[in-house]
């Protein structure tokens, strides 16, 4: 048995114990976990009607059907062509269902034209069941993200060797991403590079701002490999930083390093924001921590479980997720710190081993 | 009155006539078409409600919110932190409605939030509305759409100088993708590069196998440029092609020149589908062009209006789409000839000037 017909045996388990009928499974993550397989993101349909009995059936635009690896024949594969209606096709094979989980990222076109057209059938979130499954990682996932994980820390160490002054933010995010392809990754996925006063901003869009002396730099960072991502935060100044940097950076490292510390069986999630949040707040810096402490990551950069106030969930050994406090002074500065650390038996195992301090460049 | 203002007044028009309450626009490039504004596409939902009277509220995650330009009050920005729900707060605001549409990327997840929250409205899909305003583009979209072809152009350009022999897809790519951002591009949005036999796949993902003699290489990539895509494919081949390339390349490059001059206001999208259709198929590799032969490009890659059998839109001034017929030899190889076109006044314009043969490269 491969492990994609045990991920799908279990969730059929979930399925029948819960009264559902079948998982209707686009783009996103839950696909690729049970078949390998990753939907393009386009206005062409790719649907895998998975129902808790019976074969799998996968929908897919004929021209994308040369990219499907069968599995042996674990699912059947349907290619429609660009005149059929796979809208239809999919309404067709669900008749008689009345209750199914729709894959969380499905389009809203697809979901409001499967309604209409099968309308007995009553839909709820496959997150309800793919996270429960997804946020337990077996030892091969954490292997993936082990080495992901090392991957980004190469792309800091690089980092250190950059001059960072005179280039532009959009420049650097280009450069993190060809580093991150360089050291492994099949793909890089995002590269937040916030300078001076844009690292107030946690998302910031990389942009034409030229990184200057005296400035903070927020970078952000990811990639998948292996179809696993990395996601790590640090920070760099350039030449001498702005008055009260040190002195928040020094809270925010105590306040990362106490949250990962705190991570063991049996915490709950937002037991660990907590923490966090703890430390950050007694220091006087409450109002600028204006984010969740993190994330699960796997075949998602974000995904179960959040660590997040509200989140009782406890923590189970093979949960891997973010942790990464930030401080944010609108108009001046910002600053986060982000490792991925997995549950373990005993306690934690962080993932991202390289430099947590502020990081001086040229 | 701004070219946002104007685009929502217009929206607002169809949506009275039509009786519908407002639509809830969240990932996509609907939001952006009317703010200037592009959501993440996270857990985090960002969601503006736009009714057809009344201001219009943009909800967003906390974190996100800097990221905003308010547009001088065109609409309200309503951060939401991360213990709020927001899913509880748009059901709120649309309280009262019956009828509405949402965007068409929306994720499920939150569509069936909503739909559980506000059981007395009825949802539609956004593009209802908004494909008919976005596929007619006005002088300063085309300029957009020119100046991103012209760059994909010179990318090309470029490439009839690199080496390919010797390179894996997946390096050749990312050096495309370098290129395409070097040439002024925001990011590089794709870079399809299937070489010998994975041609025949139209959206191959670029991988491991290295290039080599003999091959030819399909490239298909594109970015964004001021908002607005590029999007063109190009195919080169390595000393001397295989057996019955050039033979089948005559016909493709017959069928897309075909096509393309047969572009003009009044003629219905599919017919400019059944002319690039007919000539392959009278050469007899009909049953070898296994997609339409186009798609409506703007502030999405692929948009209104489709190239398509079965759509009997008239083209009008002003749309802008892409002619991109090929042929797939599977095991063997594949070719496709990709340009953005805008129909003009009286006739064509072709946005993409780089060479169509196919070219020789090391």
């Amino acid at each position: 048995m491969n492990r994609f017909s045990d991920r799908v045996d279990r969730a059929r388990l979930l399925m029948a114990e819960r009264g559902i009928d079948g998982m209707l499974l686009s783009v996103g993550a839950d696909l690729p976990y049970f078949t390998g397989y990753e939907a393009m993101a386009t206005e062409r349909l790719t649907m895998l009607v998975l129902p808790v009995e019976g074969d799998p059936v996968l929908f897919i635009p004929e021209l994308e059907a040369p990219r499907v690896d069968y599995r042996d024949g674990m699912f059947e594969v349907r290619p429609w062509s660009e005149t059929e209606d796979p809208i239809g096709l999919v309404a067709t094979s669900v008749s008689g269902w009345r209750r199914a989980l729709m894959g969380d990222h499905t389009w809203a076109s697809f979901v409001l034209g499967i309604q209409d057209r099968a309308p007995g059938v009553r839909f709820g979130r496959a997150s309800e069941i793919t996270g429960e499954l997804r946020m337990r990682k077996d030892e091969s996932e954490l292997d993936a993200l082990r080495r992901a994980a090392h991957a980004a820390d190469r792309v800091v160490e690089r980092l250190r060797e950059v001059r960072f002054a005179g280039r532009t933010e959009r420049e650097l995010s280009r450069l993190i991403g060809d580093m991150t392809v360089e050291e492994g990754h099949e793909v890089a996925a995002f590269g937040i590079v916030a300078s001076g006063p844009n690292g107030a901003s946690p998302h910031h869009e990389p942009g034409d701002r030229v990184i200057e002396q005296g400035d903070p730099v927020v970078v952000d960072f990811g990639g998948r490999m292996d179809g696993y991502f990395s996601d790590t935060t640090r920070n760099f100044v350039v030449g001498d930083p702005p008055e009260g940097y040190e002195e928040a950076f020094a809270v925010l490292l105590e306040a990362q390093t106490a949250a990962v510390e705190a991570v063991r069986p049996g915490m709950t999630a937002e037991s660990i924001d907590a923490v966090a949040r703890g430390v950050i707040a007694d220091a006087g810096y409450g109002e600028y921590f204006i984010h969740r402490t993190g994330h699960g990551i796997g075949l998602e950069v974000h995904e179960h479980p959040y660590i997040v106030e509200g989140n009782d969930l406890p923590l189970e050994p093979g949960m891997t997720f973010s942790i990464e406090p930030g401080i944010y002074l609108p108009g001046r500065f910002g600053m986060r710190i982000e490792d991925i650390v997995a549950v373990a038996g005993d306690g934690v195992e962080r993932l991202n081993r390289s430099v947590r301090s502020s990081v001086p460049v040229q």
